[in-house]
């Protein structure tokens, strides 16, 4: 019969785009996990106490074509006039192969951070390429592999150079012509840290007084200042020296390191990489090679692997709030990958002498411009300055400005009489015209001498970017290919489920990635007049809509641009809080020993002092432990940080009981969102009691990892916390900013509202039963083989599971990492290691995966198990076999196979594909020969030649 | 310095990202081939009696960055409103998966037609998936992998019909109810076949006056009717029965082959290919299994490898047109194979269900549509109706157009007095009211009681899509690794060189590739209002008169959308010039017999007679033959094919009296371009003598080759010839139309104006001096090891050189198929196998590739060279080496290894990578047992099971 009802949409995505499992699939699946239903399951996992009282109603969801359609209205909305507002961010050319290539590519965006090296080297190459481009551009020794933007970067740089001054002074010096962004997240930085910001002009700076100083260059205002000897004088002070740094500058000026800086930061945006509204980038940081070890975020480096060949890996991890804990000094744990990617390829697509020449046509237009004004009689300064100057209009600032609108430019108001103009790679020749036009200029080039503004003793005096790789042969299809190799290298979710616990892998859809493209989108300056970014003030206020509904909270603030970020814009809340209830002397925060790590190091940089809650035998938070910690703090209770469901991966029942304990104390609740794909449409942070979240949108909310960020952590609050949310220079507000931009990476954003207006309420919460379903899917199957930690009370789990391997060590001297690297042969990444407990595997399927893949997961991790049982039963050696040889490689094959087992065996183990098999690029990669011989800069070609012989 | 002059562009194009050698690789290469600079091996290379006088003056080349501004603006005067135009073009919905991860990626972009089976198994089995979809859909045996258009594939189906007809009768009926343009391709192809075509209602059908009819299904205005009676009755005459049918109306409506149709052709556009104002979209053609030896275009099929593996390659190859020869009576070469595939995709994502429940659809918003109209009193034709209507307003027709086009909508004019509407899978409820409001109508829905409108006979009783790929879980995580582990099996230009020579595989840039993605370009329906188009007018006049400056000719026709086609058109514009100047006899046409075979099949169904020319002893035209048979044929001499350079890649020096001889005898010169690659900006066919040429757009101006099409074959004429240029029904001209839309595959025209846009007159010239570059240091490299066959008069070789590896099969017994299957161990696609000399390789490298891949691809085959040798030698064995076992799998490293050379030799010759090693899917395809087992649908599961024990 034709027409046979039916609800199948035209191109629907919720429905069973995004959800993996198939119907008929999850029955099967109920089955093994032996639930009647899957409503049955959910009310067996989530106690009937915390769950959510109200579907969430979203409206009927967009079909993928529906949503398109409604996503390019909204953009619209948004105006594209050209910026050249500056202040940190540049109109710049994204090449089109690094568009196609990179940004659009799941090979590349669908990829997790790269802490399984044999299968990331592509993308560790590409981050070895960006250190060595900011090492070579800045004059320092280490750079790593990004932060979040310029401004925490600078905020970074504050507290390292803290660390490691041997002046014990307590102030912070921070030059008066840094972006206002820049200065101001650093004195919401400092403040709860105690430290004195002193804002002045880089002449006054008084050495001895400060452990650091940091200066802006060129300065906001376009100013050009050696500061060699503020570095002098820093040095005797035994104090540190920071320079925020332009990267395209430094292609022709003085490099920071010439002038004897400590450390560099600064944005690698104009390197390729759109605006987006103000995110995301990559900031980058550079410093001695002393100071490395104080070094916050990732670095990549250089080692071996069991076949002695060169393999990239990241170095110094134990430097990392994950293993510090209490002591870190910063929660850093997200990088910037794609996003420093992008700029890495931008610098290999342009080499040194292209780059220069970037670098020269800017200041060329900067001079043309000025030569205009100046010739019209307008005083421009800087005199000397490389693509920024500012002109005095007296009481027509408003006019000019407005005048430049209607030329379709924007401008930046400077103080109130003075108008600041920057230009950048994209300006062209009609646009210098028509901001002549707005300071009423008839167009003008009478002498066409060239002439440069630069100052002399300024100009770089040394190369950049000698190493190989920035001098390519450069044309498109060389860089193509280069791109594509990297991309095979890695195994990313294109390919194969990475089932990564706490991580939540789901799909990007294709659908969701679009309009982050669109020019509308991605061209928008963060500063630009509200009225031009009508666009995304829909789309942020729907979406904190929608999350308010989802959380029980009653507003958001977006601006923390990772996890970690929000977990201390969520603390900073709290403590601002606190103060404006005259309770500013509360400081002391209760956190589970089974935290994440970022937890305590969050805690630790609003000024609090951590005091930890035992678990109990069942992982539960000890009821007793916490409640009895809350009332010997009462006084000084500032809150606790919690984790739903627990980092254990089960619904707690008694969360409840430690919000109200709290509460009861005058503290106040965190609840940690990284969870949040086990609650979605089910239960609700603020309904439990939490004061303060931030969602992962990174994980729950489909923005893809990239290979180790772009992230988004944005936070929900309590209406009573409201008032006390981040603000922003360019937004107002009466707390500091905690980002750069006042929407964090604003541009993302459009991924999870896509997701959220595809998958509608009943899809978001279909999502969240599937991936227990999945979870519990799996925790069955692997019964009787693996011991699975930390069940609720109904034996089941919530949406991860941990997989004890412990005991293997005894029985087999099976370690978590052969596993790891074993389930690599069966074309896996590997799960998380060893974490929230010590030597185990902690897996999170999310929805997104079927079925099929499921079970060629469980297949893998049942065979594995059978060569642990070999080894157990004296079948199989316990040092020469498949799991401490994994992961195999085709070197393995292709040489002598003196080996107990087959190479079939070696290479072919369940689950593995045999046509499309993925094979990883290196063996074993050598951590500690990587740490002892600590090399993060591309190696000379010749060494290359030496590891290949 | 920093101002030291530079001309390096933000980010250029022409000058150093297409063209592959830097300028330090070309003076290193220019020594090797002993040439002073490159002028002066151009001058070695090209006569200077040929060369041309002016150089190309295109104005500044544009930046891609300009360009895409540029373009953006271009596009922006195409005006998209909702098309219920119908006609064989449909609105459809493009899963964003599949835009991104299939039309927009480049590993299923720029790979080439699948004649290499190993490197081109994931496309393979795409296209298999096609024909299995086209074979159930259409209820018939065998399916191509595509043809070119709805039109053509019509004619293609008449002339086949002929051949396979038993009824000598030479007439062939055409239902009146086809789309016109189909009619008006058929009566253009009949005409100098000498068919007569009978143009009525299917009802006056008189089958034993006929060979075949055509039937369109459902009729051009909506009309369903079953054509079982015809089909009887054209069987019981021995005559062959076509239905031309939509695929989306078969999946609700009985199918042609249940009718007893013996051929089926129809467009697989409205499965998810944008419309793209006419074109790329696929054609498909199914048949009942006795004629598929008759059937025109690529067939995939199921053989096995070496190891009895399953393997898929193309089948039935004798049948094609350069095996055939003066035998063809197509010359139909090109498939449409990235839009088969993307059409193919959409079929796996939505399975028979989503298929049929989109179908649904699709007739429900028909149905509410038509009682809308019917409330309000309009009559509506037919009765019984898929998805087209046609409503009788009198001589209101125009007001009802013209208020539709107000709403946004652009309808039918059918006759004076009526309007046809014609809606599809995106067709929204409010286009719908849009339309009641055109008619004057408000909206109106009081009985939403369901209705169908389709006659209860005509339901479709059959199912379709059984096979399980089509009932894969339908997640598009699941699709999306689908995708990737196909592109993966598959060698294309985002890896390796492609050296082929002929084909011209070079550089499809990202930028180039990106407009056709933009809705005002893809949205766009072929009969839209030309106010509507006035973007794509200016694209394709100034394309045009590009192309003239670059070829001499006075007008260009965008209309033949494949090479082949632009021959057949070529002749055509001939023999209408002939007729108009009363010499409608003249039908001789001389072809020399190195001739592209698809050469003297174009001459063929133009009715010509082809009579060959001998080559001389160093393979140029033989002069004196030439002479001899024009005068010989002077009175009915109607022309000459020669194809310059030669397909022997010289450029001879002869080619000018050639055209002179030609012209002395009332004959009109028609120049293959092929060869452009070598000519552009340096020579002109116009200025050579030839009357008539086309251009491969997919070979010299950038239009990638998608694994087998899209191509465009548009032709350059003189004057003379201009006013019998092919007309379209659409919009006029004398001559009837060679494709289903006026501007053949319009959208992709915006590649090849991208390409000469970015590149200018200088770049493009560059482009041609590097491609003749790259040709001869190949050739030098190889000096000794390989002989070069036909140099011109000075040693040189064009832009390719042909390898003459013949000797080596009595030396070593190594066949040129052992050479190019060893070429894979290395890495690379093998260069033209036998062509136009069997038993030879031609290569060419193109512009594109750097002086690193062509080193690579010379140490390969001199490394080959060295291993025939040894074979010669008596070291190697003659019947057990690595030629004989190429390519070499990983199945072959895994197995037990008894060969008398090294796992290592086999697998990593020079010119493989080693860490990023492409490794083919399958071992050495066996041919023959394919083509004795003949299989071109997807085998059940079962099959393969039984493969992999």
């Amino acid at each position: 019969m034709p027409f046979k009802p039916t609800d199948y949409l035209p191109y629907d995505f919720a429905n069973r785009r995004h959800i993996g499992p198939s119907p008929s699939e999850m029955e099967a699946m109920l089955k093994v996990v032996g639930a009647q239903s899957l409503s049955a399951l959910i009310d067996d996992t989530l106690p009937a106490s915390i769950r959510q009282a109200e579907p969430l109603a979203f409206g009927k969801p967009k079909s993928e074509r529906e949503f398109l359609h409604f996503m390019r209205g909204v953009a619209k909305k948004n105006k594209v006039l050209t910026s050249l507002i500056g202040q940190g961010y540049h109109g710049t050319v994204t090449p089109p192969a690094i568009q196609r290539n990179i940004l659009e590519n799941p090979a590349w965006y669908t990829a997790y951070t790269p802490y399984q090296p044999e299968i990331s080297q592509g993308r560790l190459e590409a981050l070895l390429n960006y250190q060595t481009m900011v090492s070579d551009l800045t004059g320092l020794e280490i750079a790593n592999a990004s932060l979040l933007d310029e401004a925490t970067a600078a905020a970074e740089a504050m507290t390292m150079a803290q660390r490691v001054a041997k002046s014990k002074a307590m102030a912070f010096f921070v030059d008066e012509n840094c972006h206002p962004q820049n200065i101001a997240v650093i004195q919401t930085r400092a403040a709860p840290l105690g430290i004195e910001v002193i804002v002045a002009a880089p002449e006054a700076l008084e050495a001895d007084k400060v452990f650091a100083a940091v200066f802006q260059y060129p300065g906001t205002h376009g100013h050009l200042t050696d500061f060699t000897a503020q570095m002098t004088a820093l040095h005797d002070a035994q104090a540190v020296g920071i320079v925020i740094a332009d990267p395209m500058a430094l292609c022709l000026l003085k490099e920071p390191g010439a002038m004897g800086a400590d450390i560099a930061v600064g944005s690698t945006q104009r390197f390729g990489v759109p605006l987006g509204y103000g995110g995301p980038h990559a900031a980058y940081m550079a410093c001695r090679d002393g100071f490395k070890r104080a070094m916050p975020g990732r670095l990549v480096g250089v080692s071996i692997d069991a076949r002695g060949n060169r393999a990239y890996r990241l170095s110094l991890q134990t430097r990392e709030q994950h293993i510090r804990r209490e002591k870190a000094t910063s929660n850093v744990c997200t990088a910037q990958a794609l996003l420093a990617v992008m700029a890495s390829f931008y610098a290999v697509f342009h080499g040194p002498e292209g780059l220069r020449a970037i670098a020269q046509r800017i200041h060329r237009k900067a001079v043309r411009l000025a030569r205009g004004l100046e010739a019209a009689g307008f005083t421009i300064e800087p005199k000397a300055f490389f693509d920024t100057i500012t002109v005095e209009v007296g009481p027509l600032q408003r006019a000019v400005m407005k005048s430049a609108v209607d030329e379709g430019v924007n401008l930046r108001a400077v103080g109130t009489t003075r108008v600041g103009i920057t230009v950048d790679e994209v300006t062209r020749p009609e646009t210098i015209e028509a901001v002549w036009r707005a300071f009423g200029i008839a167009r003008q080039d009478s002498d066409l001498t060239p002439e440069y503004r630069l100052p002399d003793a300024l100009l770089r005096q040394s190369d950049f970017l000698s190493h190989d790789v920035f001098h390519m042969n450069r044309a498109e299809t060389e860089m193509m290919r280069y791109m594509r190799r990297l991309a095979d290298r890695d195994l990313a979710l294109d390919r194969a489920m990475i089932p990564l616990g706490s991580c939540t892998m789901k799909l990007n859809s294709a659908a969701e990635m679009m309009p982050i493209s669109w020019p509308e989108l991605a061209d928008l300056h963060p500063f630009v007049p509200t009225d031009q970014a009508a666009g995304y003030a829909e789309m942020i206020s729907d979406l904190s809509a929608k999350l308010c509904q989802i959380t029980g909270y009653a507003a958001f603030s977006m601006q923390p641009n990772s996890g970690a970020q929000g977990e201390y814009a969520g603390l900073l809340t709290i403590a601002a809080y606190h103060k404006a209830q005259g309770q500013g002397h509360r400081n002391i925060c209760l956190i589970p020993v089974s935290a994440h790590g970022t937890n305590p190091a969050s805690a630790q940089m609003v000024g609090w002092k951590v005091v930890p809650v035992k678990a109990a035998e069942n992982g539960d938070i000890d009821l007793d432990d916490f409640r009895a910690k809350a009332e010997k703090y009462a006084d000084t209770l500032a809150g606790c940080m919690i984790t739903y469901p627990s980092t254990h991966g089960v619904f707690e029942e008694t969360v409840k009981e430690v919000c109200t304990i709290t509460h009861a104390q005058g503290g106040q609740v965190y609840i940690d969102g990284a969870n949040m794909n086990a609650m979605v449409g089910l239960s609700r942070p603020g309904d439990l009691g939490g004061d303060v979240s931030h969602l992962n949108l990174h994980k729950t909310f489909a923005i893809p990892h990239g290979g180790g960020g772009p992230g988004m952590g944005p936070i929900g609050v309590k209406a009573h916390l409201v008032p006390y949310l981040p603000g922003h220079p360019a937004t107002g507000g009466t707390e500091g900013p905690v980002s750069a931009a006042p929407y964090g990476s604003a541009s993302i954003l459009a991924i999870s509202w896509a997701y959220c207006l595809m998958m509608g309420g009943d899809g978001l919460t279909q999502a969240t039963r599937v991936a227990i379903l999945n979870a519990n899917y799996i925790a069955s199957r692997l019964k009787g083989a693996y011991q699975v930690l930390y069940n609720g009370p109904t034996g089941r789990v919530a949406h991860e599971c941990i997989l004890d391997v412990r005991p293997f060590a005894d029985s087999a001297g099976v370690t978590v990492d052969d596993i790891a690297k074993r389930l690599i042969d069966c074309g896996f990444h590997a799960p998380t290691m060893s974490w929230p407990v010590a030597g185990t595997l902690m897996v999170e399927p999310t929805e997104s995966e079927t079925k099929a893949e499921l079970d060629r997961f469980c297949d893998a991790l049942l065979a594995i198990r059978a060569e642990i049982r070999a080894i157990e039963d004296g079948q199989m050696d316990a040092t020469n076999n498949p799991l401490k040889h994994a992961p195999h490689t085709v070197e393995d094959l292709v040489g002598a196979w003196e080996r107990p087992y087959s190479r079939e065996q070696g290479c072919f183990p369940p689950g593995a594909f045999r046509v499309d098999k993925y094979w990883p690029p290196v063996n074993r990669v050598d951590n500690v020969w990587g740490d002892r011989h600590l090399v993060c800069t591309c190696p000379p070609m010749s060494d290359y030649a030496e590891a290949a012989e």
